[in-house]
């Protein structure tokens, strides 16, 4: 049997059926298609009790169609990831029950008791776990999937398995280039135009995300998640999870630290103008500041007790390498949330935590900011010797002036 | 058939005549094994006016036996690297006349016109153009596997395609690890221990040669020859060859500079003490450290026109990004010239521009200058800002005491 597309909700109950054994024989189960499904088709099917998730990959972007092919072995790509994230934090991501290659469908745990990260933020909902559960996401996939961890066969047979070219195509060109030029898959508001053209002008910026780029062409350091925003993480108040790590290849770890902490950033520039008392809205700030905080020392504590009690090689086990290596991953990470930031600004998909402001005015006031706050960490993301020296500088920005 | 290593002249001779048109039908030939073949069976096959060679790899190393087993692919590796190579600098590399993947052979050029760089360096031989040819092969072997050339899919896929974790693993354990510690495999003079008792406890230089580690682990940059040291490099009045690719991965490009600069440092350092007269001797050095110029300089000025004539990625065209690339780039070259001349001078593997000074004193006064700047290189290889920067600090280091 070859690929074929579910073409009916038979297909996906049969299939449903077929790998996993949640459901009783003689169970109804019904299927509704859901997910924001830009790129693939999601199927949730359930039964009288419980449910499950089918995600199918198409050999080109849903949203697009046969003219933007993408490689289907995206989905296995992703199903590979989830497994091996779970083997070192099984609580933060969806149980894969079932990856078929020949249907390029996965089959996993259904995490509906959870809501869209970007969806609690623009709605200021603080998430007493967040900082800590991503903390620890990332050092554990980071670490695991890194040299301090894995030996020369390992991990290289690593890079070979998650090479990812389509994929990482798209984000080289929407994080690296097309905001930093006047390219038509940019989509800019019109208030924001002379901010944008300044920005392209800016020599300095440019070389400071060239070699961004280049580190996530070249680097590779750890497994990536490789789109870590906050449409990809799922929360409640007692857990998280970690969705959609279809990017997934072998690049530089703070490529995935600086994207989540990019959309720390993109909302609290939302939350200046979002609707809502103000007073309120500063405090979701400073909450976001403070979880940013304790993301990244939830993120370094881990790295280091993992370098202390898990690195065999004596030349990586060194404390001073320890050292050395947390400070330019911070600068790293600063540097690529820097690049989140922007993209999402002025590049071809913005988001909801400045998309939802309604006045034209008020949103051009939070996506200056974004654009500033962007720079500020791409420029000056090697001056900052802790997270709390960037939190402080970024606090001062908001609030004393 | 199968693999089946060559067991006489009579298998050797056979394979030369089907894979090559050089001989006629009725022309007796005659085999030499050849080589310093520590790893690999490496044979001469000669006719009345003509030759070619054959190399074959066993699935362990020769020298040791069934003891190591190193995996036959690097044979695969070679003969992909050496007409990669050959495809942008053919005057610089031996031409393949065959690749066989079962017998796990190529059948190539003979280069015997050409003598070994090493040798000719402990003899003095000033080659006046040697810098130019390594700088153009360096400049265009690694430029046009980079990213700065190839387009995303094409350098995942030469990622891919160079995965080559057996031999990458003696690097990285006899040049990042073996010297730093009192590893077994070391082979240390005597009289030197001190010295490398002293290198042992450094702990800022252990630092660095972990940064430069890491980097040979994660940074794939451009296809590296790998093993590019003057044993690898066979010269005369007239033309250079670079031979025996087998150690050729992606990787940081950097190491290549570095090993072949590391090589010019060894024999310098092998200059204050190998016999013969002391002004010749001291001629030779200067010699080198201007021959090290024209090896960057050419470099740089070709990689530099490289970039502007066939770099396609925008963001990596500015001019202030080749700037920063070469100076980055220096910096790495002149770090891992220096961890060459340390692994040389305490690791495993010795080289004849010191091992053959025959009084021990002498031959540690040279040890010990070669572990001097070994270390200077490393400590201080991001304080050069030009090459010249560099050989002014070696003369004065040599000549001014």
């Amino acid at each position: 049997m070859s690929f074929k597309q579910f073409s009916s909700d038979t297909d996906v109950i049969a299939f449903a059926r077929q790998h996993s054994d949640l459901f009783s024989a003689d169970e109804p189960l019904k299927v509704a298609e859901i997910g924001d499904g830009n790129i693939n088709f999601v199927y949730r099917v359930s039964g009288a009790t419980t449910s499950l998730i089918i995600k199918q990959a198409l050999p080109y972007i849903r949203i697009i169609g046969e003219g933007w092919p993408l490689s289907q072995d995206r989905i296995r790509i992703e199903a590979e990831a989830l497994q091996l994230e779970a083997k070192y934090c099984p609580d933060l991501v969806p149980k894969v029950y079932h990856y078929d290659a020949e249907q390029c469908a996965i089959v996993m745990e259904d995490i509906s008791a959870f809501g869209n990260l970007r969806m609690a933020m623009v709605q200021r909902q603080k998430l007493p776990l967040l900082g800590e559960h991503l903390g620890r996401f990332l050092a554990d996939t980071l670490f695991y999937t890194s040299d301090l961890y894995l030996d020369g066969h390992a991990k290289k047979a690593l890079v070979q398995r998650f090479i990812n070219p389509d994929l990482c195509k798209i984000s080289e060109e929407l994080f690296f280039w097309d905001p930093y030029c006047d390219h038509e898959r940019n989509s800019i508001n019109e208030h924001l135009r002379a901010d944008a053209e300044a920005l392209w002008q800016d020599e300095t910026l440019k070389l400071e995300v060239a070699r961004l780029k280049i580190k996530f062409l070249n680097q590779a350091e750890s497994l990536l998640h490789g789109d870590l925003h906050s449409g990809s993480v799922f929360v409640n108040e007692s857990g998280t999870k970690i969705i959609d790590p279809e990017f997934a290849y072998v690049g530089p770890a703070g490529f995935d630290i600086g994207s989540i902490i990019g959309n720390y950033v993109l909302n609290i520039a939302g939350q200046s103008n979002l609707p809502g008392d103000q007073a309120e809205r500063q405090d979701y700030q400073q909450w976001l500041l403070a979880d940013m905080n304790t993301l990244w020392n939830t993120f370094s504590r881990c790295y280091r007790q993992h370098m202390q009690a898990e690195t065999q090689d004596p030349s990586l086990r060194q404390a001073a390498y320890a050292e050395w290596y947390l400070a330019e991953l911070l600068a790293d990470s600063l540097g690529y949330a820097g690049t989140e930031v922007i993209r999402r600004t002025i590049g071809l998909a913005h988001v909801l935590d400045i998309e939802s402001i309604e006045d034209a005015q008020q949103r051009t006031e939070s996506e200056r900011l974004a654009l500033t706050l962007g720079q500020l960490l791409i420029k000056e993301r090697a001056s900052f010797s802790s997270i709390e020296a960037l939190t402080a500088k970024l606090t001062k920005q908001l609030f004393c002036h």
